[in-house]
């Protein structure tokens, strides 16, 4: 161990009363709720790009991190160091779990070659890291975006070398993903989308995408891999548009190509708001779509139009979004991934524990705030009411396929009334929530 | 007749050099372009909603228009003016189609019966107009979103008595369209989406909306109209969130209900950008994925958050359009529908000629532009020689299904080399278009 | 008094445990914060045109609201119902303010006589219901957007006649709101902006709004008026641009014409994020500049484009606000209006209350958190700590106009170090608020 | 000469109708127009940043471009390769103009002493070299964002050593620019703005900002150096806020100091449309305001919301910024820069050249266009016959300041009437246009 972190001592729950900023004040994970503790229910965590491998840069200037654990990125022994200071990091917080991209942890390589082996003897050390730690793997990935061989996309990439090349990165991230106990594998396209239409063959490169989608869930039957996979979806940055824009597009596309039953999605809210939708939105069509996989939480800025990967504290968006994952469930192999970073200029190690104990604090809020609202559901029970004349009637019949158009007109033509609208009862129900947001 | 325009000449083709602003300079009916007449290439329709029943209100201020055609909105006497008036309009502009909703051309009507006479009454009359007159049915439609019973949707409302009467409205809209011998008939779900989640069972809404387009197509087939069903994507606005949001979208729904084959897009621009796409990403999506219908032509403020409905002016953004629209065969039933307004400050009738003859020369223009684009076909040059690797070895294996996620590493692995990325060639390829735009 | 809301009991404080819908949890008018009632701080006020002049129609669709006191738009005595209304409305909630535009509560009227008559008559009636009730006026206005006279501008329209008919009615209504003892008078300019920029002459149109206003504060001072007068800053909307975009902006005009000592700004949060700020920034950015006035309580949609005018429920938007307003000295003649509407589907009278009740709610938690927040002010030690090198050398001379650019860069050249950035601690600040938030 | 270019020729003139994409069909420095020669006109630049310095990073991934004349940062030599990479390409293109930060140029430094002596070495050699070509300064600038020890700003920077530091970048930035020969000087503040504002005294920091800039004034003055100072306005990113938002908001800035007349702006589209406003609208209001200044060329995505800096390829919307530029009296100092630069994708030395030859054969299609807008002003027409009643009467009077709100009140009343509206005849307007553009 390096020693990274020895300034810090390990950050405890205090209560909410507590006034040291190291300190936890509402995430405590021994807390039952529901009939589950707090840490199974929310599944935390950290992620490693963002955390161990940014230095501060941003567009416009230069790296202001200095972290001590930075080396040269192609040195084997700088990213065992990096993955020391991981650990010190999760062990510091408690973290149940983390998750890495391929790239993220191993010494850089350029070639199939290199790549194979610098990532394998990461992950033998990773491995035995992980044999003296509590903290688990939520999720693997590999990183087809970063590298320039990828600046025209991985899977739909014009160029079928390119393509061959992601197969090898996905084949070791998740058979990586598998041997450390992976519960999940998640796949985001970062470049699979286009710059401009003008140069891009867009059914082509789609049917790339699904052949290369169902390739990788045949390869995870092949090696027995049990944990799930998961699009992340995103509608654009890097590219100007982005295949896997929002869930409904990664449904359509999954119907497309059969794997709606084998592929579920990894929410990212700055990815949902940037897309045009709230982040609660996207849980719900997740649920209603039957898809519903992970969350990688964070927030963007408002007024920005960019992703800005925050840390959440937003409660009442929390607060709605972990209802409705309960409601859907709960997570099942899912989890919640702080895929957020501190800002540039939070340019202490101090800064990267005020980012995810404030993260961990606030899902701790919004899962007791849900848990509440569950409790006493008048939100359910409003649309209970809402919808009742679904279950029997010409609303029944219409459902199961019973009635026909003429059959729905020849009714109403026979009732001849128009129905009298009824209130929706909206900020009533915004009241609600609010006096649940505590 | 009624002479509402007796005042403004028929519209005439004079050529680019003409300065009568009454007059077209670039829109030559007859004028042959890869073999056929540009009219019948664009088959150009007016709109009934925003030319003839619009008083040029808006939601901070009342109407400005005063037509003399206007009278009280439940008289059949004020409905036949408005229908001579729409006539003497598209007699002027020589426009081949129209289209319309059945409430913007008949009495309104609060019951069910009274919907179904009020509209008969005007369809007979219609029937007798078109008997004399050039002007074809392009397409037409039902207004399920303008009458309060509506508030909470039509075919997606909680009471299944208003997805009745959705049933009936789109029942008898439908037999009109057909009798009248339109070529399509189109479905924009206004309020088929919600305003907040919190009184919304999303799950069910869009069961319900499958079942009703499933019915919809049903009943096509029943009395035997061989026109187009087209769905109208549209992000949000009057809803927060509208089911069929995009191209994409609809398609994912589409599938789900299998569907895809019976039901295409009517694309809009201004829907495509409040979406967060460019029009012609969403003519090329459409493409791709086989759904291609009818084009709604206007343009959004890319400054402004809402649906403005302009004349489209940017040749450019039309040129590729038409373009996207070409390449992927051109207009069958569908056609270009001006689904625009004047500005509520432009209150003469006069300007609703200039906005028409505007949009109308823009879309010659642009039809003339991109069939010399594709008369030297350059892009579709360069994404063939792009895609080229697919046609053989591993590209080829892996689009036919016949290469694993092992075989595609192993090759990469043999290989031993990272690719060498590729120019995309954006400006160049940017050059040719704006050459190609005059 | 008409009874329209004999069904609803009066609004009490029962506390926040109460299980009441229809009841105040936070909103207790005599706590005292800071040594102050609650009531005196936030000063709340109901606005006049949503909650009782609109029916509940949008662009896409009709009224659904009917509510019984909506009569002849021309009538003196469907007028007086619609006061008795307010009253009673107020009444209820125990309001201490309310607002209103000038059309707002007069029968219609077309020609400057009938403005004037129609006007004088309803001010009359509301003097002597004002007599009788508790509730008292924030600040009135005049409605220059709604008529069709006004399509392109009040101040600002290319026609001085129409300035003239706005002169009258700013006239008018501030002569009303002195007499009926009104703390405030607010210009929103609505149309004062283009459509287009093809047939507006900018720097003409801006002239005319400077004298415009100029002449407006010169008649405060002839007529003895003591209130305050606020322009409402917004981005857009009816037009495609207002001239009062942003605080800053209007902060800019009212320098121009040496109008900044006379005239502050009532800051609405939907028009702040249209215009693409927090609501906490435009607050910041008035005190900084100061020209603070008063709030329109609402919030906008962040996925949709418009100005949604819905009730606030964001608790830590809302504390943040309320924490810089009490910074920057509290409210004076400003006040809390709530220029929110209930949604379209929200159609009985109850939810009017819940609107009502959940914004009063909203703002009493956001009261109290922001007191918190200054009698520890956390926030306020860092930047005294942050800023601190200005007090003194270099820094304190360059603020007094007594050090050049060559004496800044001499001193940089002496010392000969590249200073060490130092962090932001963004994440602690915002956790800091997220604990606040309660 | 290291001759990078060697395998390109000169780019020429050669009309319309040439097919060979690295040569100009419209761009022709010697065409007259409006008695001044195209290149006369347009002053075109190429900037130093984009073209010379960026290796093709996005925040998602690395250098894609491998430029050969790139070397080690803090090298002389390596500079000295880049600088004659820049002359080479200027000669190809035949510029007039190029603009440069003095980080661009120069050997990157650490220490305020390093700092003159690098960017002292490099002036020397970019004097020598301007000597022998014909490429002059547009303007100077100095970077103060990339290095972090800016990351909270540079005048803004809550540590007056940062400040200091800003002062001697800037005094050898325009210090070099006199010397060079350039038009002018730019200040654009890429962190003079907040993150967040919990840490942020935004009254203060305008406070560093107002003084800073006049510092440099007064700099300027004592130095002679007779080009002028622009502010180049933008809204956000780097941060999250930057105090010069847009052009009214400089405006407010520079008349709150006393400035307005001493400092213009440099208009960057993207920066418009970032900022919520059309290009236009912002060269528009700087002629209103009296301070256009210089132009930044390029344009962003309407879908995309951040600066994306692409070459410009809107004919319509360059036709319009040309048009409003030439009828505020043209570039005098200012001119054309291009702050563009090629994709990521386009990462061959070619694609240079195709960027700025589709750029400059745009504005030369642009100024043609506007030019003949100009010949026969039919906006303009409409425009005086539109505002024509202030030259008399009540409108007159009032913009003399000679009437009071009680004067046109009473005119008003006196007249009578409610004046009726005229249409503004936008869509006339906007075909005007449309057929201007060619």
């Amino acid at each position: 161990m390096s020693g990274y972190f020895d300034h810090i001592d390990p950050i405890k729950y205090e209560g909410p009363d507590s006034e040291n900023p190291l300190a936890f004040k509402y995430y405590n994970p021994d807390q039952i709720l529901l009939g589950k503790r707090m840490e199974d229910h929310l599944r935390v965590a950290a992620c490693y790009w963002h955390t161990f491998c940014w230095d501060g840069f941003d567009v416009f200037g230069g790296g202001t991190f200095n972290r001590p654990w930075h080396g040269p990125v192609n040195d084997q022994a700088a990213a065992e160091g990096k993955l020391n200071a991981a650990f010190e990091f999760f062990d510091r917080l408690g973290q149940p779990f983390f998750c890495f991209h391929d790239t993220d942890v191993m010494a850089a390589a350029e070639t199939p070659k290199e790549h194979v082996e610098n990532f394998a003897a990461i992950v033998d050390v990773i491995e035995a890291k992980m044999a003296t730690s509590r903290t688990k793997l939520l999720w693997g990935t590999a990183n087809m975006f970063s590298h320039p061989r990828y600046m025209a996309g991985a899977s739909t990439n014009p160029n079928p070398d390119v393509v061959a090349f992601s197969a090898l990165q996905v084949k070791h991230a998740m058979e990586a993903t598998h041997r450390l106990g992976g519960a999940g594998y998640v796949l985001w396209g970062g470049r699979e989308g286009y710059d401009t239409l003008l140069n891009t063959n867009v059914g082509q490169e789609m049917e790339q995408l699904g052949r290369f989608v169902s390739m990788v869930v045949e390869h995870k039957h092949k090696i027995g891999f049990k944990g799930d996979i998961w699009i992340e979806p995103k509608p654009h940055e890097p590219t100007k548009h982005q295949y896997d824009r929002d869930v409904a597009t990664v449904y359509g596309f999954l119907k497309t190509y059969g794997l709606e039953n084998e592929v579920g999605v990894n929410i990212e809210p700055n990815h949902a708001t940037l897309a045009g939708h709230s982040f609660e939105h996207e849980v719900e069509m997740a649920n209603a779509l039957g898809v519903f996989g992970s969350i990688d939480f964070n927030r963007g800025d408002p007024q920005n139009g960019w992703d800005t990967d925050q840390f959440p504290f937003d409660l009442r968006e929390n607060t709605l979004a972990l209802y409705y994952i309960l409601k859907g469930g709960g997570f099942k192999n899912g989890g919640s991934n702080f895929d957020a970073k501190v800002r540039r200029q939070s340019s202490d190690l101090e800064d990267l524990f005020y980012g995810h104990i404030g993260g961990m604090d606030l899902l701790a809020r919004a899962l007791t705030n849900a848990v509440a609202m569950i409790e006493s559901d008048q939100l359910q029970a409003f649309k209970d009411q809402r919808y009742a004349g679904w279950s029997s009637g010409i609303g029944r019949k219409m459902l199961n396929g019973e009635a026909s158009l003429d059959d729905m007109a020849a009714q109403c033509a026979d009732q001849n009334v128009s129905p009298t609208p009824v209130s929706g009862r909206q900020e009533h129900l915004e009241n609600i929530v609010t006096l649940a947001v505590k």
